[in-house]
């Protein structure tokens, strides 16, 4: 293997019969493909049987990881930092141009200003994953990582991926009841090691929700595409509304908690207040639910399907107030919703007109 | 029968074994069974073997169905009114509570003004159908209707229910290639013999869209909850995002052709224009298609359903830019979606952030 002495980082030249090629070593899965990348910026896996010469340009530089150093400074909050995934937890290898996961110290070094805010005192990464991957089990364990968390500090921030980010809030709201302390979920659009990150404010921001007076589950994130104000926003009335934007998220019909500055803190209603009340974990929660969008011609026959599956709930997400073809129309649901309902499925209507 | 000789409308007393019902006949589709429009604005279904005792208080006065004149004025546009269904085609009648299709000369004959826009010379009612029982099948028939009046008329006005109306006006926009005519499609939240209906701005402001140089298939409601102006939405940019307000429809990530009132009509955006261009009927369109929504925890094995059902093309309404659940997930979508592509399903990802 005459790529064996390298390095992740090392820059290299490697000759094949076709070309030579010159970038930075990656990390590769696969020993037997060498993965490199190009001063152009793209990625090529060369198989290391094609490799006829390779060179050593330039040893790769140390790493800079650094060991998160806890600094706890008197008269500040006590708050804990869970790392989920997503974009928020994810920075470029500046050796190696590649994406990955960040040590919390990143996060936290990214954004130094946090320390004036709070301490954070503990950092835990239950798992690092994609918000497109998150789904009842991880609910379960990040309710279950913070319901412990609220016993030993004043507040949380959860850093989560944006995709499912109002479903996971959502969650959290449901299964941590008679909550006492703030639970600050954010994120960022932009990785937090970029020039244009969104994820500095956005982590001030929850540093000063999560010491806040204010014993809710709120998503903080930008109010608009400016870099100046976040919004505390409630968990189960918050909607990703824009796949990219800062300002991704949106209240729907309701009013956000707070609006947050780096100067200011703006209560905008009412809220639940921190307290002593003792916070209960109810995390039951069945697999077996479904969602189904009807749209006109839509087959009730999927219904059969999630019985198969033993599915024991569906929410359907209807036309008007609660409409699905009917007799009138080609495919007719209303008798296999009685059948559905007659095997104990639970089936309820929402509108799929977001405002109500 | 002790009520065989009664007519709907009749006012009447009916005496049971346990009660004496006083209220109006109703159209009642099991002859066994008497409905009753009570006093208190409640039917009651009561079966004829039960009546003891049926007494008229007072006959029906005689319906005021009245026959669609058309008187033509010189100068004005022709224009043909489609009638679908939905509650801008509904009315209460008078007689008995009850709701029913109204005529044509009801739809007309309350928004007079109309007659000062343009000629209604021809009203057609392909079917009269709820909009959640609206489907392919009617889009193919509403396009065909409307594709042979576009060669009589100067522009037509659909009236059409709310629910799926945004579906069939993007259907039809689709289906009538290079149109060369204003077609209007327009609704109403609250039926047209209501004091508060919103049917007669709209009305009023589809006409004066369906005699305006834009050669759009545009959706005509109100701008706001005020009775003052309305839109006209582009059919494949606007969605119902309120079940039952009068601004139920919002255009998304893009601008009204214009806006309307009984005094105004201002052009907001450049749009296609009236023109000698031959249409276009195009509505070849499968039925097998579906619409699926991604949702934490969804199960890929819907896709295998759709096989079944020689489902052809499917779309995703995925979480973030185009992200299902992976690997890292309980069910990981990707080696089902690619076994259904293998299978020659189409299938698209779309955003389920409305707004890109």
């Amino acid at each position: 293997m005459k790529t064996k002495r390298f390095h992740v980082a090392d820059r290299v030249v490697l000759e094949t019969r076709k070309k030579v090629w010159r970038g930075t070593i990656l990390d590769s899965y696969d020993p037997e493909v060498v993965l490199l990348k190009l001063d152009s910026g793209y990625n090529i896996g060369i198989p290391e049987s094609e490799i006829i010469n390779a060179e050593l340009v330039e040893p790769a530089k140390p790493s800079r990881g650094k060991k998160l150093t806890i600094q706890k400074k008197k008269g500040l909050k006590n708050v804990a930092l869970v790392i989920s995934g997503g974009t928020i937890s994810s920075r470029v290898d500046t050796r190696t141009g590649a994406v990955k996961p960040s040590e919390a110290s990143d996060i936290i070094s990214m954004c130094p200003e946090v320390s004036n805010i709070c301490n954070i005192v503990k950092v835990v990464r239950p798992f690092m994953k994609l918000s497109g991957d998150i789904s009842y089990r991880e609910w379960k364990v990040l309710s279950e990582v913070i319901f412990k968390l609220l016993k030993e500090v004043d507040g949380v921030i959860l850093t989560h991926g944006t995709d499912t980010l109002t479903y996971t809030a959502s969650a959290l709201s449901f299964f941590l009841r008679n909550l006492s302390k703030p639970i600050a979920v954010t994120y960022s659009q932009k990785s937090i090691d970029r020039p244009s990150t969104d994820a500095s404010l956005n982590l001030l921001c929850a540093a000063k929700y999560a010491t806040s007076d204010i014993a809710e589950v709120a998503l903080i994130g930008h109010e608009s595409m400016n870099d100046d104000y976040c919004l505390a926003m409630p968990a189960t009335r918050t909607r990703k509304m824009h796949t990219s934007r800062r300002d991704a998220f949106k209240v729907i019909n309701d009013l956000p908690i707070a609006r947050i500055s780096k100067e200011e803190f703006k209560i905008l209603r009412e809220f639940r207040a921190r307290s002593q009340c003792e916070t209960v974990l109810d995390n039951r929660f069945s697999e077996k639910v479904a969602l189904i969008k009807v749209h006109p011609g839509s087959d009730p026959d999927i219904l059969k399907f999630f019985e198969r599956k033993k599915i024991r709930g569906v929410v359907l997400e209807t036309t008007g107030l609660g409409q699905v073809p009917t007799e009138e129309a080609r495919l007719n649901w209303l008798p296999k919703i009685r059948s559905a309902i007659s095997c104990g499925m639970t089936i309820c209507a929402v509108a799929q007109t977001l405002y109500g």
